[in-house]
This record gives C-alpha cells, sequence and structure tokens, in this order.
C-alpha cells in the first residue's frame, strides 16, 4: 500500500478521516517491520481520495483499534489513465484478485470480463465476482500504484449480444488486438492507444468467437509459440501501450 | 501443464517412462475436467525431454498410481530461447515460485538473484530458494510454455562482488537496463536483445546500487510514474524483448 486511499464513509470531519478495516491492519504491518516509515502522531503518509486527489495527512492518533488522519492539501492530480480497453474471457476465480489488481496498476481504468465456449459455467457463479469483492482488488491495484481512480468493472454473461449489440460503440476509433496463439501476425511492440485488448480463455477464444472480433475489426497477434497463462499475457500486453 | 517433461530417472526402457509424481496428479487433474483430453491407454499426449527435444507420446497404462508412455518420436526443437538475462534483487519468497514460473515460461534461461540494501537479510535462508523448489518452478514454466530447456539460476548474496567481478563479464555485447522508477528516461517499447534486465527490489535500488550499474553501461529507464510491483514489472519489461 503505497497510498492511503479514502472516500467520504471514512470522514470524521470536513478534514479529518478514521480508519479500522485492512488499511489499519497493514499500516500496522508496516510498522513491524523496520524499514517502515514511523506512523507516530505528528507524522505524515500520502493519501487520496478514491475518485480524486492526492496529498499527504497527518496522523493525529494510532492505536490498537482505529488510525485518524488530519487531511494535507490533496492537490495532486492521479497519474494519467492508461487508455486501454481490457476484454477478458472470465478467467478461473482463483486468479481475478491477481488479474484486477494487477491490471488496475497498470493503469487499466475498463474492464470487460465475458463469456467464452471454453470458460467454465461454474466461475459466474463464483463468489469472487461479489461487486464488493471486486472493488476491493481494484483499490489494492490503486492503493500499490498511487492512484486513486477506479476502473469500471462490467461483467457480460453472453457473448454474442455482447460482441454484437455492446461491443461496437465500445471501439470507436480504438486499436484492437485480439490475442489469439494461432494468429499470423507479431504483436505490435508498441500498441498505439486508445486501444482495446480482448484475452480470451485458457485454451484461447474458438474459432467462431475470434472471427466475430475479427469482423468488427480487431487484429488477431500472436506473442510468438510460447503458451502465456493469461494472467501473464496481460502485462506482457497492456505493458506494451506505455 | 501443456507438456509432460521427463528425464533419464523416468525411464523404465530405452523409450517408455513411468510417473508417478505431480504429473501424475496433474494429469488425473485433467480428467476430472470435462473439457480435459482422454488419457486412456492408447491415446497421446505431449512429452519432452528436460533440456532435449518434443514430440508425443501414447499412453501405455494409467491407474492410480502411475502412468507409463511410450515415447512417440521426438523430432521438435524447443521453441528459441529469449535472450535476456534477468537480474533481480532476491523478491519476498513467496513471490519466488511465481516469479520463476512466469519469467521461464516468457523463454528466460538465464537469471541472477542479487542481494541489495532493500533485501530483508531473512529472505536469504528461506526455504524457496532450496534447488529442489527452484527446479520445480521452472519446470512449472517450461510445461506452461511448452518448452524443455531449463534455466540456469545464480544467486549471488554480496552486491557488490557480484557487480565488480562477475557483471562485467555477463554484460559484453548485451543491451543493458536497470529499471528505475526515478530514470529520466522511458523504458523503449521494443528493447534489442541480446538484453539485460536488472530490477531492484521493492522500494528499489539503492542510489549507489543504480549508480554501480550505470557505470557498468546500463541505461536507467523507468515505465512511468505507477510503482509497480517487481512481479509485474518482470513480464512487462521482458515482454518488450519480443
Amino acid at each position: 500500500m503505497n497510498i492511503l486511499l479514502f472516500s467520504e464513509i471514512d470522514k470524521i470531519s470536513h478534514n479529518e478521516i478514521r480508519v479500522s478495516d485492512y488499511r489499519l491492519q497493514h499500516l500496522k504491518k508496516r510498522l513491524q517491520n523496520n524499514s517502515a516509515p514511523d506512523f507516530t502522531p505528528g507524522n505524515r503518509l500520502r493519501v487520496g481520495e478514491i475518485n480524486g486527489l492526492m496529498g499527504s495527512g497527518v496522523i493525529s492518533c494510532f492505536t490498537e483499534h482505529c488510525v485518524e488522519i488530519e487531511l494535507g492539501p490533496l492537490i495532486e492530480q492521479p497519474p494519467k489513465p492508461l487508455d486501454v480497453v481490457l476484454i477478458i474471457a472470465l478467467p478461473r476465480p482463483k486468479m481475478l484478485k491477481r488479474i484486477f489488481r494487477e491490471a488496475t496498476s497498470l493503469g487499466i481504468k475498463t474492464f470487460y470480463i465475458i463469456n467464452s465456449y471454453k470458460v467454465d459455467k461454474s466461475y459466474w457463479k463464483s463468489p469472487a465476482l461479489d461487486t464488493k469483492k471486486l472493488n476491493h482488488y481494484l483499490l489494492e491495484g490503486l492503493e500499490q500504484s498511487i492512484d486513486t481512480i477506479l476502473p469500471a468493472v462490467h461483467l457480460k454473461r453472453l457473448f454474442k449480444p455482447f460482441v454484437e449489440d455492446e461491443l461496437p460503440h465500445i471501439l470507436q476509433d480504438r486499436n484492437c488486438f485480439v490475442a489469439h496463439p494461432e494468429a499470423k501476425t507479431q504483436c505490435p511492440a508498441a500498441i498505439p492507444t486508445p486501444a482495446t485488448i480482448a484475452i480470451g480463455p485458457e485454451g484461447g477464444f474458438t474459432d467462431y468467437e475470434v472471427s466475430k472480433l475479427i469482423a468488427l475489426g480487431f487484429e488477431g497477434v500472436t506473442l510468438g509459440k510460447r503458451i502465456l497463462k493469461v494472467e501473464t499475457a496481460i502485462p506482457v500486453l497492456t505493458g506494451r501501450c506505455f
């Protein structure tokens, strides 16, 4: 956690917040670590308002049960978003945390999680897709990368209606790539933004699914002969956009 | 596991292997999955000899306790290595598995795990650094990416002797980059190989450490304002080499 993020709900006065949840636990853990900063009252730490500005705050109280922080000047803009729409077939639920945290830390602000023939149907019933949990993964990504702007996550359980009715509107003026091991074109080293990147499930999108994306203007690209896990392909591909 | 890797020790005759360890468990797990291939005797699966050729094998026996495979023609070369030497400050031990597995799946064949001022000394005592465990992580990376060539991992517990005495010989004719959040130069979208990429610990290399690397010809590069975890920076950076 490189920045403590807060929202209106944490405020105890117009310029003071109190937190007692995982953020407190994280600060305590850092305190146990010798190399960590000092969190005694009077010291500053980096804070940011979710979807707002960043700056610093002064610890006014630090107890076993809560930490109170007086908000210093919050005048710093969060870093510029990475203008990439990431479309991924619903991955194994236990990978969702890592995928959202990591992709958020890379600056992505729009996710579409879609169905695909090779997605195990039971994945859609996973508690990992619970809004509160997803939100927490996104926050962890922001806290890592020092950012405040929460990404939007759209869950699309039906491939065809999404691709036919919604996707054309999402794609306007974007460079669109679908990662596809059998594609003939090597993925470009630099992907120009704004971009849309689609990544299939383990085993890849089916030929039908790829053809639907290509019909919309997606270019099929490969990352070489090696079969990469989805969670590896995401930073490799989106890392090419900056 | 997209390929079953074996070595001399698994052979029960000149052209037959028997496995009963984690590889058997993995095949069983795939069998439970409806979308998995059929492993009844007579069926083929992809096999490869560690540090050797790849091809297919025919299952001759599949029981609760072992699987026996008759080796088919092994005539396929493994994919070309990624000519990148990856130098990383020893990460948190619980991340080693993921880092080695992922970097190996990207085709890296040479790792130097080095010390740095901000590396917690206790990390060097971690059982995760046990040769057998490290080897297993590397194998998992090869099994994912369909490759047979085991990477070499060098553990260097002393920064200065490594950088002063060994590193100059490793670097010859390589493009050398050190990821450094405070660097002024943006990391190039395409990193030309052969390359050497150095990534510091959480919190980064110290100024002294960076200056030692720069004196050897490393270029300090940044991936932007966002602070990325080491495990995210690795695929982003090495993914730029292919």
